[in-house]
């Protein structure tokens, strides 16, 4: 079914009539497809939910264009971004095209549909201007961090099983907590990975997030366990190059801590705290991505 | 009627809930809001003309936030720009934020204006990745112009008065080609004052497209007419920092060679078709908007 949604998402391209636009929307990774997957597997793969998998990706791509941009990101999932290799006004045009093509589509749904993912849209780029303004100093304040992951990441995931359910005729409100809990946990795991993980295995720099300004819930949960000495010290790293002992201190820091692991178990409650919600709903095969998301190794 | 469409905008600015989104909204230039104007005039300023118009200018003020970043623009209509001020990431999203915002209102009408308009603006998206494109090298050949700039202007004022036609049940097809035809003499005009008009008019340098690489029409002409050896000088001062001799030279050039004159008359012809097109239609108040930018001192 995924094939399909690529087919699609192809074909909303194509329609652009440039070749350029065709050439370089091939180079994007194509990612987990996570929000297709979920509006699949909530719409029970109908031809209505192929086309809107294929307009949320879309959406979801554009906004990852932007997004490398103001980040200054190379590597986007170990390949070369493409503001990388063409530039940033290319990445912005090809983000605009890529939302626009969406639009184009997406008003031939419904019009309750097309608010719920218009309205994500909005909340996912005011998400990222407050990530913006919230990277500029180290804000430890897990209230803003929450409300920024859930405007950047877990409105549009959210979005994606709330139009589904609608689509579908199923409980909106059910889905749309599934899939906001889900949308903040996988941002929550993110954010854990950028630690734990290899750079290799991350497709850009280990503590890449620190460099970038970004406090994130494990820096939130260290910085709220040290001692005077060890928040100067920290502070003193944030936005830094770091050296190798520089980044072993952090990694060790956050391990003795105990920070990534009230992060993962944060992460599992929202996840648990998603499957409640749609308990009742017969949809059995969403619990799979929960699980393949928390229960893993770190 | 363009007071209730600046308050119809910031309504629509205020739902995102945002002081920090309200701010940098508050300083952007407001311009002559064209495209609101002609809607007004085409649907007769109705209510619902009224919001279909502030639509339209924040997808406008969209497009200009993002021009501006790709660009490098510091100078707006005499002001700052958002991207010299604060930066291009927050100019990035502003516009992001001002894109689905207006999708968001958008998807309020039928299906068939929510094409119109969001089609509209795949193709400025794709005329500003054709801009970048073309402005690599100079590029002399008027059918790449045109087709640039009826992508990257002409579209939307097109879409504007096709979808106020569509909503006051007027021949969409006419205005169509009205708003394309203005569309593509507003942009030759704009392109001619880059070069006749003095810079503090402007808001920005003497002769900065062809220091930005675009090779507008008048240049096109202009190489035209020009000997190997002028075509060589020509050449090379493209995208490079002019000195007062070479801005004397390229300004007395364009003049001898009839280029400029003959650009205007190139609008001329255009707003002449453009009242063509809807002389049967009744809207006498139309033709102003014609005669404003074409009969003026250049």
């Amino acid at each position: 079914m995924l094939d399909r949604v690529e087919s699609c998402m192809e074909s909303i391209v194509e329609e652009v009539g440039s070749e350029y636009v065709e050439k370089l929307y091939k180079e994007l990774p194509k990612g987990k497809r996570l929000r297709a997957k979920l509006v699949l597997k909530v719409a029970d793969n109908s031809e209505e939910a192929v086309k809107l998998a294929a307009i949320i990706e879309l959406i979801h791509a554009a906004s990852l264009l932007h997004d490398d941009v103001i980040d200054d990101a190379d590597m986007r999932r170990g390949v070369a971004s493409i503001n990388a290799v063409y530039g940033d006004k290319s990445a912005i045009m090809l983000g605009d095209i890529l939302y626009s093509k969406a639009y184009f589509k997406l008003v031939e749904f419904k019009e309750d549909i097309a608010k719920i993912i218009s309205n994500a849209v909005a909340l996912l780029s005011l998400g990222e201007l407050n990530d913006v303004r919230l990277s500029q100093n180290f804000s430890p304040d897990e209230d803003e961090y929450f409300e920024m992951i859930y405007q950047k990441t877990a409105s549009l995931i959210e979005a994606s099983a709330k139009s589904a359910a609608v689509l579908s005729g199923l409980d909106a409100d059910k889905f749309a907590l599934y899939g906001k809990n889900l949308g903040l946990a996988f941002q929550i795991i993110d954010d854990v990975l950028d630690i734990v993980q290899d750079a290799q295995k991350l497709g850009k720099p280990a503590l890449n997030d620190f460099k970038e300004g970004k406090t994130t819930l494990p820096y939130i949960y260290l910085y709220e366990t040290l001692d005077e000495e060890g928040r100067e010290r920290l502070l003193s790293l944030y936005k830094k190059d770091l050296s190798q002992k520089d980044v072993k201190w952090i990694k060790e820091s956050m391990q003795k801590s105990g920070s990534i692991e009230r992060s993962i178990d944060r992460a599992k409650e929202l996840g648990y705290e998603a499957l409640k919600a749609i308990e009742d709903q017969n949809r059995d095969s969403l619990k799979g991505i929960i699980k393949d998301m928390i229960e893993r190794d770190f």
